[in-house]
């Protein structure tokens, strides 16, 4: 049985769908650019960005991690030819609220030794940060210091204020 | 000196702000769910799966890879209360394009030896997929056989048509 969340995608979907003329947009994207972005509920990137569809990559992770997002991007720049990344955090992010061994602790109590043993998937780290714009810094960096992101990829790093909608420059 | 794509960034985010009134919405999805979709450019989850702002996590990556979103759907559920996953792939994916050899040697050829070394960083595997129902079914079953991801999660698997602007359901 559906639960009102499938209902909800369902019925929305098809509105969306009867009005719906970009079939011929085409598979890379046509301003040759990736967003990385967060999960965050209060984000709409094709909004609050300005990305118009068929124009960019967005990807989304929770905190906007480059790392987590570097295979998703290896394959916007190789395979489909995008040439800058916007990297985009915002203010009021989960990640500042939390140290590494407090989501693992939460994990134990709740879902028991066996689930914490999975949680090697992705290395035990779910990547929080203490400072916002030093860890839009620390992740600009580490995307200029991989060889899989070559020197002529344009990378700069921003901020959203979740409370005003404005998007800041921080590197 | 800035990019036309951040140009764009900022005067669009201008407007976006300057009409901006959902500065009081909470860090937790209202609506307690997350989605799993692709960072393909021809898609606009808030508007083809029905999302209101605050409603729910947006997890992108490429192919929409449930393993690739492991870390962020722990965070969703463990420690931002949601409780049900929509996983949504596309026609025309990208994943479905290459193998991981053929993108080891795009990645080989363009950026060097030492570039291909760093692909360890995720395992050298690009997780692309032979046929696209079959992958949401593997995804669905990956979820639902984590110890991370809980039996009371509802989670269902769909695929959105980048022709038409439709989802279906999978499973």
């Amino acid at each position: 049985m559906a639960t009102p969340i499938q209902d909800n995608l369902v019925t929305k979907n098809k509105e969306y769908a009867s009005s719906f003329t970009d079939g011929h947009l085409a598979l890379p994207p046509a301003k040759k650019y990736a967003v990385v972005t967060c999960m965050d509920a209060r984000i709409d990137p094709a909004l609050a960005y300005g990305i118009n569809l068929g124009d960019a990559h967005v990807i989304r992770n929770a905190g906007a991690s480059a790392k987590d997002a570097l295979r998703s991007l290896v394959i916007s720049e190789q395979l489909l030819g995008t040439e800058e990344i916007l990297l985009i955090k915002h203010t009021g992010c989960g990640m500042l609220t939390f140290k590494n061994e407090d989501a693992a602790g939460i994990v134990r109590k709740n879902l028991g030794e066996e689930a914490a043993a999975e949680l090697g998937a992705f290395k035990g780290d779910f990547l929080p940060f203490p400072n916002l714009e030093g860890a839009v810094v620390e992740d600009v960096e580490f995307l200029k210091g991989s060889k899989l992101i070559p020197e002529k990829i344009k990378i700069s790093g921003w901020v959203y204020e979740v409370e005003t909608g404005k998007v800041r420059s921080v590197v």
